[in-house]
């Protein structure tokens, strides 16, 4: 009896110390207007809803005919349409300081949020024309896929840029956070770590991809293939006079058509690695390296040597 | 009221432009015969199942008697027997060119299909005899483990591992498709990329695992030991007379029994790591190994240089 | 006909051959006193709802006011202790050898199991505070975050770290199994591996994560930042006379205050980064560094070679 | 321990008792062809769907725009179809004697699944014609109704009738079962147990409902009215040789146009009520009332008696 | 492919019948402003809520201590205000005429909404209390009945009340449409079919309940007891000019303080059954009853009589 | 914002409010020793995994061979035997009222409650025997009936007999509370009220059954048919010197053998039915009936008479 009530007391002063504001305060965002927070749930149900518009038949329902891929279509775009306004609206309110969101365009926060998330939509066949290229990008680059329809179905570096490509747009937009959230979704299942901001041309791939990253202000060309563990990288970066680093400086590299870059290099800063360069595996680059030019390590060692049996 | 109308009109328009065969067919695959594809959600809960199968109390029911086991492993067969023919038929008529299936054996298609999933079920056994060989192994190259049953719930190679013994299986009778979308998943949750058409013998283990990847020509002995992040690669592979990869050859290492293979370590090429050789991490090789070879990184340079705060 | 019986002779052999104890008793634990087993999926429940208590508003609910904090914090430690109990006591039992469970303590196992659960709760204050130095070190070390808030939501290394900080407080109070499945979690979800028994400071962060390991004895000071790819591990171990590796042994570096270790470099063996050391990418240090030593990756070759298109 | 054993000998006694062909054959129906049952899931999955289609906005979805009714209607015309396909099918084979099924008009068993599911969902316009009629009684006949809409969400009377008309189009389609388990799910949720093989013209309405009984061959005209634990029943039916009821004879009331039939009234037998008569509540009926003639209870009596408390 | 192309002309035509707005807009609504209907769903929740609120132990959680109580009272209570005021504005959206909804109180619809919810769950407390005193003469008035819990649990009567005490309240908030639901939940569950706007004293009770109908103009005082199969119904009424029935005219009985009603009696017109008064089973009354009054149904014959065996 | 906070004010009184023991007391039960109560919601799955042991194909699975029913059943049977000992204790718990739970035989809480559910699933075989001498009562009963699979699917009947038949084994049993919870779930989906403590015989049917009421101590013998409406209720029953009822004094009718009683008939009082005797429709009855006898309904009006259109 005594134990339960000690049990009580201390349940009841942890509750206590975890709802005084000094505690949650230093993790605790109250959006403006006391509206929703962004809602992760509903952000994946958004890129579900996406990937079944985009690959009719793969996601969501596993039989489509021809006939009916408008329907489908139709329903999936009207629940896009309300879901991704909740969504933006969420975070535009997240970021807005002032009480009355009145938008330069002169519209009132839920036109803003609607005319944000029609302009999206109205891009979702552009998106799927690039996906496509990346598909076969990643067809002729492995020879190993034996279809397209196993690329959809299985190859990471395309569940990656569905969620890059529908994130980059969304930053074309200007809408806050969200695209953040959702390539850090693709990063969680991949290992693939591409920042929305990054550009990224066409017939992009990837092969096995964990590991790969690419910073926010990289410049990606047409035809480019990376491999696993590939860092496209900041070397370094200016502080301000508080030692802070400056925001949206350009600082990581850029990449020219056709490169090839292979398994776990390292490339940094805002340098260019010119077009039908190769770079290979393992490598450290903080040079430009001129169009053609290739990269490759140092040799290793191969002699006997003490090691013992892990890590 | 006139925004309304615009907003419907963009929608509409969209929702056309996403239904048109031309926008669609890039990324459209139709089964034969009007068949669903495979279903990935059902491709998981047949992975579930197989856990349940192989480890009895770990997943799915969380307490179970000896005396009760017997049912649950009825049932469970029952249901994987069902499920598995179900995708195993779609796999099939995802590939399958003519009208009429028959199979060589003179199977029609439904024969063929409970055939082969009979076949995959009558391995279980073997497969978990493997696992538990492998089990064994992570407990010893380990000295952090603690017991089998951590093991089981915790190592992500195990993940891994059941998903490439069940996937090889698949290989092995030649199902399309359906071995990729299994070893995806393992791949997604560990980050351990196993191609499932590669070989692999017993007593295997990988610590850590992120970003290990092994080519799906790639033959691996007895008692091998990897670490995370390390390629078992192509170097290069000859292209036909159109510019595109030779499918099916060789291209990929050989690595044979006891051979130890240090983080991060990428190895390229069809070359053979002899027996014992340990390969050191960071290293990139390319050429043979002799038996009970040693491999290492050359020196790395401590000296002060100016590097900046970031990536 | 003769089909069906065939068919069903198979599963009925299998399922017999399943459950048979010389085949399930290689993969079979069968916890003291017929009790259950862990539960994975209660013990993402766990987390779920101390996520929900660390970050109100983040996650599970999506509005919370300042008034009612502390409701939804009563009901949320409420359900935890229930939760985390029950597991605490499965864990316990796992290992437990003796029929009758007593304590050093004289405690009983529900006796032992609430108070560990308890003191369990009593750390979670101190938890969020140490994760909110977390989230400020990560905010000061990227030039791409944009407010605490999203790094909340999408950083992987909060993820990361409150599976960590969470699973190591356990340690503390050595319940067994727990941690270890907890910190696998973390690792599935974000390719980052932190060891639960490892020792770390505050204000510590790892920009992308992917493929991190931090071994079991690894002790990092505050202010230490980590990259993708980063190893700590071990260098070698000694055996015992059976050929085991002996547990237990400091075998994995120290890493002083405010280093900076770049993307992939592997740190091996139980020597220790001095306070300030900045150690480059993709290199691979196996001796001690000094106070603010640099150690850099010797030159890459620039040159023409012949390397194929893939791996 | 021996009460362990003692119990799982009684388990597993009892399993084996209820796995005995004698014991499980009383209640076992094993379909033709091995194929499935019925599933009651499925067909309240299928009329879900029914209602979304037929009263767009106030199931399933509550937002519906004039301008997405058609894709909604769409996707669940498709679904519907098919889920409604696949149960025809399993009807007919719970049914069906022989191996082979092939139908009066050469179709085969798929051939005539899809025909009769066709087939109903072509009279779907008609069913909804038909409700609105039935709505349009509900709302004349109540005072208390203040619109369509709250007579569409809280009438059971419109649950009963929207099974009811379902249910007997499947009946004229010579659908086996799968009638009357519909019919039953509404007997379930309303208290109205209508056989699907009764025939209901337009304007029909029940007001509260619970209890009402309407029989197999009824015949039921426009415009009638019928009010709660009203009872059109039979009252006798001749037996055969065997001593078995006789099926199929006409033996439940005719009801002609405009008739109303007051509270807990038993109206027995093939007679008919006349068009525009007037039953009152609580009486028996077991004669033909003539066209416009009223039935009303003898009076009761209303003075001193000894009755208790309860029931 | 004839016969598929023939089943998609088919389907293709039926979505367009169903799509056009002369079949929908007979039982189609569309409230004001596009705002979305109430849902039957959430207010399924509402109910829930409501339950456990009322009720702490009963519904929702199973345990709960006193010390508890207050968290999740709070959490409901929460999550109550949101979810009710969201479904009170559907519903006052769903009657209003204007485009811009201002109240007589100068209120905006949302502030109205608010203070609507508020007001009703100000009343929860007083809900409480008076289902007690129901649950208290449920237990006086059955011999069966063995605790206060097993009412709770078990009594259609207490499920049916707290719909309709909850109902009632909302009616007096004059919340349009919503009131109607709930009750017709609590018809489907018990068969007790009690309209909202009835007016119910303390102390009501009604043993086992499947058919009892309580009219919307019902008067009933304190301690009156019913038994299952009881109408208090509506004799006549009159109409208006077109034929319609006049709204709003009180036509149901008053039934005044310790009344008890029989099994099936009906009770018809706006009559008065006056303190204590006593009637029997099956009877059908029309006319006043005074204080202390017996009603009896007239003798049964008993002797043979023809009659068959089934209905 | 004075509204915010006034609303806030007045959700923070209610909590409280609803928080004193003052008002919950009136409504709350404590078990003893602060264990759960029962939960309706296991309840229902045990009756669901109930349904699937004794009618396997219909519920739950909709294929099962004869090859596997032990499977299946074997599993069922260790799911129930876990879930039916939980509720069991929980009964047993909410009725203790001491410290220590000591059972006459000696058993502790535990054992007894294991003990139990034994002997309750050692029923289980005659369990499905009776039910399926009630199937063959329906068949035989009603002319519409097709075949014993329609029946099991679809007849209330049925529903409501397995639920009593199981509740009526537990009452056995003396388990507390749990059979009042089982039978009301078949009352509510039904509209048939069946006691647990009433006795029924083998080869029963009620037809439609909606409104029948059986009471506690009601008799009833073998091959007995009852129709909708009928009332197997008490008279009067004595009350003690508190004017309470005096609890378990036989207050209801004894039905013997090949009773039938038509539709909405009261029978009232512990008088008896004789053998073979027929009972007509909306009779009230509280005198014995001879062997063989019939009763039949005084004969109603027929003529003209006021009445106005509803109710």
């Amino acid at each position: 009896m005594a134990r339960k009530k000690h049990t009580q007391k201390i349940l009841t002063q942890t509750i206590h110390n975890l709802s005084t504001p000094e505690s949650y305060n230093t993790v605790y965002h109250e959006p403006n207007h006391g509206s929703p927070m962004p809602s992760i749930g509903e952000l994946k149900n958004i890129m579900e809803l996406i990937k079944e518009i985009i690959f009719p038949g793969y996601f969501g329902k596993d039989v489509l005919k021809e006939e009916t891929i408008s329907y489908y279509t139709g329903v999936n775009i009207d629940k896009l349409f309300q879901q991704l306004s909740r969504q933006i609206k969420r975070g535009l309110c997240f970021e807005c300081q002032e009480q009355k969101m009145i938008f330069a365009n002169g519209n009132s926060c839920e036109e803003q949020t609607e005319m944000l998330s029609l302009s999206f939509i109205e891009k979702l066949p552009e998106i799927r024309r690039l996906i496509s290229t990346d598909i076969q990008a990643a067809y002729n680059g492995d020879p190993a896929a034996k279809s397209f329809a196993e690329i959809i179905f299985c190859y990471p570096v395309i569940k990656s840029l569905i969620h890059y490509r529908v994130a980059h747009e969304l930053v074309k937009l200007a809408v806050p956070l969200l695209p953040r959230i959702i390539s850090e979704m693709a990063h969680s299942e991949t290992g693939i770590d591409i920042h929305p901001e990054a550009q990224i041309g066409e017939y992009f791939t990837i092969d096995h991809g964990t590991g790969v990253v690419i910073g926010a202000t990289s410049i990606i060309g047409n035809h480019v293939q990376l491999y696993q563990g590939v860092t496209l990288g900041a070397k370094n970066f200016p502080l301000d006079k508080d030692g802070n680093p400056i925001k949206g400086i350009p600082r990581h590299p850029i990449v020219e058509d056709n490169v090839i870059i292979y398994s776990n290099a390292t490339i940094l800063g805002r340098i260019t690695i010119g077009a039908g360069a190769i770079i290979g595996g393992n490598v450290w680059v903080t040079n430009d390296v001129p169009r053609g030019g290739r990269v490759l390590q140092s040799h290793s060692r191969t002699d006997n040597f003490e090691l013992g049996l892990g890590i």
